[in-house]
Order: structure tokens, then C-alpha cells, then sequence
């Protein structure tokens, strides 16, 4: 990681995107784990929001907080009507703006942007590469003399990675109805914090969160540039692709239950230990993803309770991520693995219950966008991903389109994660090439 | 436990065990885990220890917090030399003890007590009912008009469980000799503080710590008393028992090394996931623990980096605790899983390394005190435990004996953990009866 930051900051320059990324490069790095670790609602998450509005506000944009926490920074369209000013910044001020959006373009704006979050012990390019790259493709915009027709919203997304409140694009589901918001203000984090007490916490207004017809109705499509995290762009030899579509994937808890006791005096044949069963299960999930082509299954997260070395556990938690392009194929998977569980932990004196936390059917973005894009960058390659993204989610409400920039690790979501220069700068001007087709 | 707290509030009186750990029912109340966590330094200890103070004050004790932070209440022989105070509490003045103690009685004091931290979501007894039970012990022998000629010493040890910096029975450990302070001050928990800063932070001077030769040199004997861990006393139907031995004991850390990654990209056959090798290492522990009669294994603790439901670890820290009668064997199971965890994670393409954290040695308890506290309680049979205690760390510098009460539920390390009332109220009477004949 310290090659990756220490790179970022020789080419730092204000009016790059490496250059931008630099100047957050040590806001929530994890000693612990390395890399970054910022998670909605942190003090570092916090800081990169305030980062975002300090440059969106400088480009002259029109900030604002919504009332699901995604921060909008418009450049107003010459199409659009007399916008009023969307407000102040709800995160800032505790007063979220009220306007109606939908009133400010008739047109349709474009939307663009990411996330800032991370995962625990991250890499400092998912996420904020997009977000970065939106802001730099404005400066190339302008620096072209361009005038939008339509609005051009560069968004900040919370939540994406759903490492606080394991529901991942949550600020994504809100704004889209895909999420019941009395679901989402219940979610805890580890801390048994809910998502509304500290949204609430942080200025925004609980009563508040949900579909947001008025925006969506606003905007006429979504370009979202992430970095690869996969192979795709290094096999290819190419910085930038198209992306066709996002895998099927959720996330599920199976939660296996024992019976707690001393590790010392509990002899072995009388052990009800949910660990062995989870063990077991873990090796499980594996044979069965294995004997499925194209089928992705990870336990990257498991809890036990109360989690002592010198304790039995009483129950564990074991997260579960399935990923497969037919979502029947996933759906059936995910039941190879109930009953494995079942079957497994009650051969251990133990009972298992599996939960859905989420799902994201399998996203084909919009054909005519894609098209589009792609008589715009006519060397980018089309390729598809298996990661989520607020892009997949917001595909089922408006036309959605991706950009991918070469990652030369093909790992994400740890700190060998990475960016050339030349790739994310190579991104950034396709961004902005893209979205002056879009707002023209 | 609600019913456990209601049971011990509704027969709360001062003069009482049961009464005493009324006083204490919802300090460290752990309402994710259910139970309690008390961990070292916790604001939860830190308030059992003054707790403790207060009462130790009030029944005219002569108390200080030594060098290693081990609370000790004096009640001054008669056969002792003109002792000095031992000076403020450490914890609270920041102004260490510095009374040679060996000065204060000649003849040897007589040393009881236990421990006030918890295991995470452990039990209201483990450790609390030896310390209350020593308090209402002082009130009996005061009652009965018992002018000591050896001196008295109720201690609380800090560290006992290890949850909090991965030793058990830290403070003894230190007191004895059997932790080099330089390794014990740079152990770090789960925050990444040492134990050096916390317990600076708390007003323990870090360069103090370490054997203490005088305070060892002035103790004849130490008997703990403790709930008991399993179901002896149950079968035999008996209130208390007479320890008479602890099995050896220790715990190892297993830290599996992969590759991080995202878990909706990296193909099943591309990873090397420390999750599925921990998985396959945990059932070989089972495996191998039930091949050796009378050998006991677990793992309760397991610590995925970075812990992300959407990642693929990068590594997994598997806690292992081991314990057998013959420590010959404890070593060679340890060597067993050792082999099984460098092959296993070998063939998921992971490497993995074991490192002893602590290790205790199977203690028989002293013969002739044995059989002194026999006499005095003819009824109580005598029973080993499978649980490492500070008794089982001191008995390699003094003559040591335990006490334990009946657990009516077997189960300890969890919330299930108990002790009836009139069972706790005829252990303090038994550890009275046997004080009595021991400072006599």
C-alpha cells in the first residue's frame, strides 16, 4: 500500500484524478489491517464527504444532501428550467434541501459519480476513483467550453459497500424503493447501532428516507466509472471498458446455534460447538460453488459469540456471498447450502437457520446506452462484472452505463488494489467524452 | 440470565454472598452476548474495582494496588511486624504502593481472593464469587471473634480470563515471574493499545512491573475459591468441593496466510482463501482432540482480515486452546494440529504458522494443605477442574488450595453459568472455616 500512496503522491497534481486521490490518501487508512477502512457514517467517511462538497462547491456546483444521504453537486443544464437552488447540505447543517429536482430538468439530467466508503482494509480506488474521475471529467468539460443542455448531477453514494450495515448500495436501494426504509433505519452495525440513529446523528431526517420519485424522474441516465476488479482490461491490454452487465449476487447470514461452555472443562463427546459446525459448513459452501460453473460462493466474515479463547461458542454467525450470471443457478445454490447447513450443524447437536440479508438479480445495463457509449470510446471493449455496484441497482429505474479502468493487481477490495496514472487520467477524459454526448 | 439477575437481586442482602453480587448485577452487562463483559481496564472493571475497594475499606481492610495492579486488602495479624500502610491505591492516586509488604508478617500471611474480569459474555460468577465470598468470609471470622495472628490478604488479580491481551492469569503471571513484563506490556488487544499503555492510563507505572519477591516471600498459603466449571459436584450432589489438581492448559494463535480479494470476481479456482484452509484446520483440531482421551480442544475465537462479507480473506487468525492431565501429550496434540494446519492450508494454497501465546503446566495443588482444608471441611470430596485459575499459576511459588462452589447448570464461560444461593452462602462459610484455621 505504501508504494500505491507514495506513487499517488509523487504525481499529485489538484487537476488530476491521481492528483485528487492524493489529497484523501491518508484520511481512514487501517493500520491494523492496511488499507483503508471507511465505513458509512465514520469520521473518515465523514472527512471524504466534506472533501467531495469542498470540490464539487469550488467547480461551481450545486450541492446538496438528499434525504437518503446521497449527496447531488448539479451543474444546471441550459434545458433545464429555472432551478431553485437545491438547498443547504443536510449533513452539514441538519437542514435537508426540499427543492424538487424534477422541476430543474425536464430534459432529463445525467447522472454520474460513486461511492466513498470502503470495505474493512480496502483499496483506495473503489469508489472514489469514480468519484474522483467525475469531478476531473467536469474540469475537461468546462475546459472545452461546454455548455450542458442537460443537467449534469455528479452523486455521492453511501453505503455501497454495506460493510457497516451488511446491506450493500444502500443509499442506491432507498432512492429506488428497493429497500423498505423501516428496514434499512433498523440495519445495526456491530455496534448494535441502527443506520437511522446515526443518520439521524448525522443531520439527516429518518422520517425522510425512501423512493425518491422526484429525482428519479429528473434524470435521463447514469454513468458509473469504477475501477476493474478483475483481469478483463489486463488481459486485453486496454485502460478503459464498457460494462455490459453485473453478476446475480446477495449476501446471506446462517446463523448456527450450540451451546456455550468453558473450553477446559467441557469434555469433547459432550460439545455442542456451532464452530465445528461452521467449519464444516464453510467446506461445504466451497464443494458446492466448485461444482457449479461460473458460480462464486465466499465466507469472508464469521462472528462467533461470545468469541473467547478459552470459550465454546454459544452461536456463529457465518456470511455468506453467492454470486452466479443465471440467478436461478444462484437461488439454487444458496438452498444446496441451507440444507447443507441444517444437515451439518444438526450432526454437531447444533441448529442453523439461513437468512437473506440482500439480492441483486443479474443486471444487463440498457443495450442503447451501451451502444452509445461505445460509438463514443470506439476501443474500449465491452466487459461484464461480478461485483455490485449503485449502477445495478439504479439499472431497474433509468438507462445505466459503467466504465471500468484497468487495474494492473486484478485484486479489489484489499489494499493490492491499483490504478496507473496514465489509466486513471485515460478514464477520467473517457468519462468526460461520454458525458459530453449525454448532456449536449 | 434475566432470571439468574432477578433470582440474585430478589435474595439481595448486604451480609451476604448473594447480596454482594446483587450490588454488581448490571455493571458489564452485555446485552449483545447476553451475560457479561468485564475485560481488563474496562470501564466495567474498573468499577468492580472500586466496588471492591469500598467494601474492603469498609470491613476495616488495609487496602493498596500493588506494582502489577493486583488489588490487595490487608487485614493485619497479630503476629505481624509493625507493618505500614501499604500506601494509596494505585489505580486511583497514580501514587503505586511502596511498603515492603514481606516486613508485615513475619510468620507468612494468608492469602484468598479471585478475580473480577470476565471472559466476553461470560457468566455473574466466574471470578466475582471468589471475591465476595472472601469479603463475607472476613465478616464471619469477625463475627465469630477471630483476632488473626497471620495476616489476611483478599486479592483481586487483574487479566484472569486473557480476553482482553490473549494471556490468562496475567497479573499472577507477572507477580510470579512466570511473564517476562517486557512481552506482558507489549501484548495488544483487539484496539491495538498495549497493556503497558492501558495500564499507564490507569495509574500503574509500566517500569514497576514484574516479580515481586517481597509480597511472595511474606505469603504462607493462598486459597481461591471459584464456581465450579462442571458438573462434579452436580453427580456427587454436594455443595463444595476441595481442588486437587488443574489440567495443563494453554492457547496457540494460527494465523493462516492467503490472498485478499473480491469475492464476486475471483474465480472458485483462482483463490487461495485462508477461510476454507481455517475451516479444514478447525475440524482437524476436533478430529485430533477426539482421538486422545481426556484431551480437550477448541477453537472460539476466529479473526478474519479484514472480515468483509464481500471479501475474500487475505488472512485468518485461528485461536486454539488445548488442554490435557499430562502435558506430554497436550504438547504432542499441539504438534498434531500444528502438521495438519501447515498441510491443510498448503493445499488450498495458503501457509500457515502456530504460535504459542501461553502455556500452564498441569498443577497438583499442595499435598499437606490439601489435606489441611480436608480436615477442616470432611464433607467436601475433593475434585480436579479442567480450568486454569491465578491458584494454578501462584502454586508453583506457595502452597495453594481451591474451593469450589456448586454450578447447578455445568456450564460456565456463558450466562448459563449459576450458583444457588445456599450453596453460595455455604461456600463463604467453608472458605471462613478454613481461613480460620489457616491464620490461627
Amino acid at each position: 500500500m505504501s508504494d500505491t500512496l507514495t506513487e499517488v503522491r509523487s504525481g499529485a497534481r489538484a487537476d488530476t484524478v491521481t492528483g485528487l486521490l492524493a489529497e484523501i490518501a491518508s484520511i481512514g487508512a487501517d493500520r491494523t489491517r492496511g488499507g483503508y477502512s471507511r465505513p458509512v457514517f465514520s469520521s473518515a467517511e465523514l472527512e471524504l464527504r466534506e472533501w467531495f462538497i469542498a470540490h464539487a462547491t469550488r467547480r461551481g456546483l450545486d450541492v446538496h444532501t438528499d434525504a437518503n444521504g446521497i449527496i447531488q453537486a448539479w451543474w444546471h443544464g441550459s434545458g433545464a428550467g429555472a432551478a431553485g437552488s437545491p438547498g443547504a447540505d443536510a449533513l452539514a447543517s441538519g437542514d435537508p434541501a426540499s427543492a424538487d429536482p424534477a422541476s430543474a430538468d425536464p430534459q432529463g439530467a445525467v447522472l454520474t459519480g460513486s461511492h466513498l466508503d470502503s470495505v474493512p482494509g480496502g483499496g483506495a480506488f473503489d469508489g472514489p476513483l469514480g468519484v474522483a474521475s467525475s469531478l476531473i471529467a467536469v474540469d475537461h468539460l468546462k475546459r472545452r467550453g461546454i455548455q450542458p443542455v442537460r443537467s449534469l448531477v455528479v452523486a455521492v453514494f453511501p453505503e455501497e459497500e454495506g460493510s457497516r450495515f451488511g446491506v450493500a448500495c444502500l443509499g442506491s436501494r432507498l432512492l429506488s424503493g428497493a429497500i423498505d426504509p423501516v428496514r434499512a433505519l433498523a440495519l445495526k452495525d456491530e455496534n448494535g447501532d441502527t443506520f437511522g440513529d446515526l443518520a439521524r446523528r448525522n443531520g439527516l431526517d429518518p422520517e425522510r428516507f425512501g423512493v425518491d420519485t422526484g429525482f428519479l424522474d429528473s434524470v435521463s441516465s447514469f454513468v458509473e466509472l469504477h475501477v476493474e476488479q478483475g483481469r478483463g482490461l489486463i488481459d486485453l491490454d486496454r485502460p478503459v471498458a464498457i460494462g455490459s452487465s453485473i453478476l446475480g449476487h446477495g449476501r446471506w447470514r446462517i446463523s448456527i446455534h450450540g451451546e456455550g461452555n468453558h473450553a477446559g472443562t467441557t469434555l469433547m463427546e459432550d460439545r455442542r460447538d456451532p464452530i465445528v459446525a461452521a467449519a464444516r459448513v464453510i467446506q461445504a459452501v466451497r464443494d458446492i460453488a466448485r461444482s457449479h460453473p461460473f458460480a462464486r460462493a465466499t465466507v469472508g466474515r464469521i462472528v462467533p459469540v461470545p468469541g473467547g479463547t478459552n470459550v465454546i461458542a454459544s452461536r456463529v454467525d457465518v456470511w455468506l456471498d453467492v454470486r452466479h450470471p443465471d440467478d436461478l443457478v444462484t437461488a439454487a445454490i444458496v438452498e444446496l447450502i441451507r440444507g447443507a447447513a441444517v444437515q451439518l450443524s444438526a450432526e454437531e447437536g447444533c441448529s442453523a437457520e439461513l437468512v437473506e440479508e440482500s439480492f441483486s438479480a443479474t443486471v444487463a445495463f440498457d443495450a442503447p446506452l451501451r451502444d452509445r457509449l461505445a460509438r463514443v470510446l470506439p476501443d474500449a471493449p465491452i466487459l461484464d462484472t461480478g461485483a455490485g455496484h449503485d449502477a445495478g441497482v439504479l439499472a431497474s429505474m433509468l438507462p445505466t452505463a459503467m466504465l471500468f479502468v484497468r487495474n494492473p493487481s486484478g485484486i479489489s477490495h484489499s489494499p493490492e488494489e491499483y490504478a496507473e496514472d496514465a489509466d486513471a487520467e485515460a478514464g477520467a477524459v473517457a468519462l468526460a467524452d461520454v458525458l459530453a454526448d449525454l448532456i449536449a
